[in-house]
């Protein structure tokens, strides 16, 4: 058993939990096939070891807007403009993960056409794991790019308030007999959830993660997150943080700036206490792998970088490099098998939701 | 007069130092229209603030190479593969210069046309300043995307081997009363330029900038250049490096695994004692606005995007926050007016390549 003050967990069966979302997600007016793609991509996130973003945000992230009227729960994604190789959607204010599984199906038929093709949302709300739309080009023997900003919680370089988001990543392009390549990262050191998690457990943080209310480096997690703020990658100015600063502009300028969505602090958190639309922008793109090289050449080239990458000499004290979404894709692959781990308290919360939408509770605790 | 200790700068006409670079080409073969175009975007980067990528940069990085044969110096650019919005070229080991504003001009060609494409590079050799490419985009009304790999720098996360390169990335996009936005940047912390300037100073490295031969941080810039190497962007495990290692592998799946360049140990470095072609590989991508919405309206919306992260509260002590790209416009107009500053053992090297090749020396010093 875990001790009192750690948290305790309970495996779930991951297709179970799945099936329990989009139960939940149709008794506040989701269309279930709408259902059934929010649930995947949240239990997804749990597979891959990205709890941050999986079940544990049904809640605060989705439900409670969904039930306050926030969000259309209903998402109806309208063409704004479309050539060949470059569209913009409207997501209405529903739910970010269909409207991104529209986009990104969307940009996948079209760069099939054109050999590559983006495509942009405006009015979207959080979708999840950026992770999630770059590997639905995979199966189609295609690179995937997805990208969206977010809420402002970075500290730009020589600034002190947290105006700009943690503006996410993502890449994916297929392999052969290795897995798949998959970037997923935001644009700050590390996701605010991780001070969160240091402040309860009243530790100090490695230097350079964030910055307290002057804008200088700390070590208090509490002082990040009251008045203080995340650093973008690279930490200060004098390890380059203003690399990672860019890099979170680049993103918001195509996510917010181009796509027509809000970008800085016009992008309003899923608590907005004022209950704004968050209006969230995604920029997706596909390259078509067969447009360039026969695919197997491809993926047999991404082996071979893959493979000199991780039979490169250790580090002292190490014996693994890793390769972006290797990890991942073994917790996916454990989590498959043993189930997802899910807090207790979450877990709770469910239950919760349960009893006030009249779902039946399908686990035997 | 600077001390004996310290480089001696010698500010020369901008035009004059570009005229003098493209007559020295020309006497190695190198036709006069590539001869200009090489010149320019070597003297952009001197004027822009990017020594590190200007004229100190002609004989060891180009001139070397060309007078041994080892670069073509017709660059002859074909078409390998040709979809509406991706195409490939095969710069047939000549200058990356010369490749790269080919490239980059047909991609914004196709562009125009389809709205959104991307053009890569194969057997090209070191293109100077990434931003150079992707401001091409600016005068069009168009987001430029330039990205290249490079010879191995850099270390991934729990390595101790240079494996990787600083593969640069850039992003332009027009503004309206604002200077455009554009981010130039190496995806490690910093570049070897850098620790070489440390190490001739005898002064130590902040923490973060590079390992040692173990693959640990170190301080000591000798170990970093001798058996150890760069960091990514983002430094070691702790603070987030394997953000910036990805992202290097993104840039060289891209210009290299996709392009059909080399990746990884396989892009010689361009004093590669064998001779080897670099077999460099480029990525130039463009977006189109007006096929998203009226240039003047993105316009509008970056210059308030540029000007909310300006007036944003400054860090104590700071007066002032950045955007990519704004150092390198106001150096670029004040060196316009003033001239570029060479270090005086460069201009030696240029004037002993003027003696060697018989070209005027233009200058009256």
């Amino acid at each position: 058993m875990a001790k009192a003050t750690q948290p305790a967990y309970v495996r779930v069966d991951a297709q179970a939990m799945k099936d329990l979302v989009a139960r939940i997600l149709e008794r506040v007016d989701v269309p279930p096939d709408q259902a059934e793609i929010i649930a995947d991509v949240l239990v997804r996130a749990d597979l891959r070891g990205i709890e941050s973003h999986g079940v544990q945000r049904l809640n605060t992230y989705y439900l409670n807007r969904l039930r306050a009227g926030r969000i259309n729960p209903r998402t109806e994604v309208t063409i704004v403009h479309r050539a060949p190789g470059l569209a913009v959607l409207d997501a209405n204010n529903g739910m970010g993960q269909v409207a991104g599984v529209r986009a990104m199906t969307m940009c996948l038929e079209m760069a099939e056409e054109v050999g590559m093709a983006a495509v942009l949302v405006r009015r979207s709300n959080h979708y999840g794991i950026a992770g999630y739309y770059a590997m639905m080009a995979l199966p189609h023997d295609m690179i995937g790019i997805s990208l969206t900003n977010t809420q402002p919680l970075v500290i730009p370089t020589y600034g002190r308030k947290r105006i700009i988001g943690t503006n996410a990543i993502s890449v994916a392009a297929p392999a052969g007999a290795e897995r798949p390549f998959v970037l997923d990262m935001a644009t700050s050191v590390v996701p605010i959830g991780r001070i969160e998690v240091f402040s309860r457990r009243r530790e100090k943080v490695p230097p350079h993660w964030g910055a307290d209310e002057t804008g200088k480096p700390t070590d208090d997690p509490d002082r990040i997150l009251h008045g203080g703020g995340l650093f973008p990658l690279g930490g200060p100015a004098e390890t380059s943080g203003y690399k990672g600063y860019g890099l979170s502009a680049v993103v918001d300028i195509l996510c917010g700036v181009l796509a027509g969505a809000g970008f800085l602090t016009h992008v309003y958190p899923p608590g907005d206490p004022q209950g704004r639309p968050s209006n969230v922008g995604h920029f997706f793109a596909a390259i078509k792998i067969s447009a360039v090289m026969p695919p197997a050449e491809f993926k047999a080239r991404l082996d071979q970088f893959i493979r000199e990458l991780k039979n490169s000499p250790k580090e002292e004290g190490q014996d693994r490099i890793f390769v972006a979404g290797e990890k991942e894709f073994e917790a996916e692959e454990e989590r498959t098998r043993n189930g997802i781990p899910v807090n207790v308290a979450v877990l709770e919360e469910i239950r919760n939701n349960c009893r006030e939408l009249g779902v039946a509770w399908p686990f035997p605790f």
